[in-house]
């Protein structure tokens, strides 16, 4: 309302940004702080900064901001009082629910639920929810093998210690690129940047090449097609090298678009098989939308574009869903009270805040939106890659879910920088992407701002 | 104001109370859900359910609730509208913070902060808390073992595929019976409940025997040292034994109060010597305060009972301070961004609510409080005890952080159920033991009428 683009009034990081980054470096290392937000001020696309510049935001606190900053409809959350106990009260979700705990999730996630998938267990960040993912994959497996949800004494006495029978030496299998997150489980899944990873004991978990496409992806296809079966047989070579070995793969896990490894695309072809060989191999199919989910694809969840009756076995989500989460088989489900549990098992005060969300998303059609902005993105960007071939390469995307590549990462990172003097923050990924993660509330008009902007940056590049 | 006590309308769970079960249990596994709260109608102490009973609250959301239910000061946070934005757009904070973040900082965590740490990492529960301490050890110890903090291309290479050196065999040495979480680094550390661990993949860790003293203690001084000993040369033989191994012990991590794991205490002594072992052999102390920190047990941290000028070199938590996160000290500071990060690492409505609770334990001198409710809680305890020799023993406790044993887990069991009817919720702990939790505002008419409550019930039983 009322905002007609970005206005810069002092290059980014600005003089009070810098003041504030001193202090704060006191307390704790800053190194990724890029600048200090006033949020208040901030609106729908765009954010505001301490120094009073105003940016497009393309970057939406690394994809997790559904519909914007201050939406009206979030606030109305907050002035209604009859919801001021659920932010000062947060109970231990897995024994004391609130009242309306049933109901909200029936009316929240369970209204998106993935296909096939009526279970879900709430979380609070996206890796509790890939490790208690793995966890409910790693206890499926297992009573398969034994053939009983009955653990035996061996096994009750030597987990207590680490040892097998009881700690099993199941793995999961993973991708070269993917990200997963950075809790222990969840980074012996996570394969983006070694700065996640160097220095952090971690398990021997096999993990399978992810095809490296060539774009566009039509112009190619033969060539991709190649890649993605050398990769499938792969990750068939290794389920069967591991159980070998005695570490069977109870669990895959794969985002539809590779996102922090630098938005790597897949065919949806290769989903499909790679779903048949969890199948063919009895290991439990979880797809992490973690950074996907939530619309901005173009589709409430990336795994819809596959097709598929039977996508996942198990999706997890967070970020644009405000909490973190799982959906889940009724086979996963555990048998037994405390096998998937800790205190607060998420937060009701981020659904009452999600029901507002997918209210918006409804009622704003917010999902044809992505889709059309989507379009005027990839085009714009295809298009400028078009006139400036020896800057940008690679250009790729679903919805607004878009991306493309720098010639290195010394040259993206200015791209990003001069950007954001220019009033549009961007975020990267991999290593000479820029990966563009608006918010779905970002419009047709705001894409075209957008691609005037990069376009002038690009003309003196 | 004006609430005089437990007020029972039907047994717990009651009719609307397992209406609303049946419903959840369509959605999830709820075997540990006790009943299901009405939050909005509970008041300090007091928690009501959705059948309109109002029980006596000693468990406070496994001791998450640090100043009772719907306290005037944490309403009107909420109702504050300058306030709002913080609750509708949750930052990225470790890229994007807002402008009173580092002030926050210094008059909320900091201004708490445990002797000889000074800085500060906030995250969104006790287990990330516990993980990324767990990783910034890891980090530290192996830029000691190289000698600078500049990695190898061989280790940044290898991490990358889970091996060798970039992904080091690093251990972190724990204490049977101790509990630090439910993600796959925490839980290796974890040793209370086989249910807990069973079936899950985990490090092959070194974990040492937590003494099982003899109580009361002043009566078994004698014996309870040798056990310490025990056990304390058992952690050193530990970490010779494992660095032998090529395991080298980067980390120890150990609770002031064992909690979950059956509320084991050990004295000062012995942690003073822990220390000391930690620190000739170069491993970090890590000591989670999770459940132990932010006043229960009469200080503000358990750890300052030990009386010591350097009693740590990482201090973890969560519950009662609303969110998780770590203090540190400045050596355990990584070198570089993106080393300790996730995308939300924690939330600023929670330090902004966490703000009101320490001005409230400031303004009631909470502390002097949980000390007078605790002797109280204790002397009636061991009163009881002597009564009723044949079911209680074992009483022990700091502040109102007691705890009882019961003969067995069924009669234990038995005494929770039988107490929450009479309008008192208790939690249970380890086998056999029952664990008061209250909030920090439990006066001692509470502990009085918890006690003859108790007495009630242990008189028939
Ligand atoms: S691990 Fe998810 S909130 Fe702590």
């Amino acid at each position: 309302v009322g905002i007609e683009g970005p206005s810069m009034k002092t290059e980014v990081p600005g003089p009070r940004s810098r003041e504030l980054l001193k202090d704060l470096t006191e307390l704790q290392n800053t190194e990724a702080v890029q600048f200090f937000c006033n949020y208040e001020e901030s609106q729908g696309n765009y954010l505001v900064d301490v120094d009073g510049n105003r940016m497009l935001d393309l970057y939406t606190q690394i994809a997790s901001i559904p519909i914007g900053y201050n939406h009206p409809a979030l606030i109305k959350v907050l002035q209604n009082p009859h919801n001021v106990s659920t932010f000062v009260n947060r109970p231990a979700l897995g024994c004391l629910p609130p009242e309306s705990f049933p109901q909200n999730l029936n009316e929240t996630l369970l209204s998106v639920a993935p296909k096939g998938l009526r279970q879900v267990q709430t979380m609070a960040c996206g890796s509790c929810a890939n490790e208690n993912a793995f966890k409910a994959a790693c206890i499926w497996y297992r009573n398969k093998e034994r053939g009983t949800t009955e653990p035996t004494k061996e096994e009750l006495e030597s987990c207590m210690i680490n040892q097998n029978p009881g700690s099993p030496d199941l793995t999961i299998l993973s991708f070269m690129g993917g990200f997963h997150g950075r809790t222990f489980g969840c980074l012996a899944t996570t394969h983006s940047k070694a700065i996640h990873k160097l220095d952090i004991p971690t398990f021997d978990w096999p993990m399978a090449p992810f095809p490296k496409l060539k774009y566009p992806l039509d112009e190619f296809e033969k060539e991709n097609t190649q890649e993605e079966n050398r990769c499938l047989e792969e990750v068939e070579d290794l389920i069967v090298k591991y159980r070998k070995r005695g570490k069977n793969v109870a669990a895959i896990i794969v985002e539809p678009i590779q996102s922090e490894g630098g938005d790597n695309h897949a065919s949806n072809e290769f989903f499909r098989k790679l779903r048949d060989i969890s199948k063919k191999h009895g290991t439990a199919f979880v797809c992490d939308e973690v950074q996907t989910g939530g619309g901005g694809t173009g589709k409430f969840w990336a795994h819809e574009h596959w097709g598929l009756d039977d996508p996942a076995d198990i999706v997890t989500f967070s970020k644009k869903l405000l909490s973190g989460g799982y959906f889940y088989k009724d086979v996963l489900r555990p048998i037994g009270g405390y096998r998937i549990f800790n205190t607060w098992l998420g937060d009701p005060s981020k659904n009452l805040l999600l029901s507002e969300v997918l209210k918006v998303i409804r009622a704003e059609n917010l999902i044809d939106n992505v889709n059309r902005s989507g379009k005027i993105l990839l085009n714009g960007l295809l298009d400028l890659q078009a006139r400036y071939p020896h800057v940008l390469s690679k250009t790729r995307g679903k919805g607004t879910f878009c991306s493309v590549d720098a010639p290195d990462e010394a040259s993206r990172n200015k791209l990003v920088l001069k950007m954001r003097n220019k009033g549009v923050v961007l975020g990267g990924c991999g290593d000479k992407s820029i990966r563009l993660r608006p918010a779905l509330v970002f419009q047709e008009h705001h894409a075209h701002l957008f691609l005037n902007l990069f376009n002038d940056i690009l003309a003196d590049f």
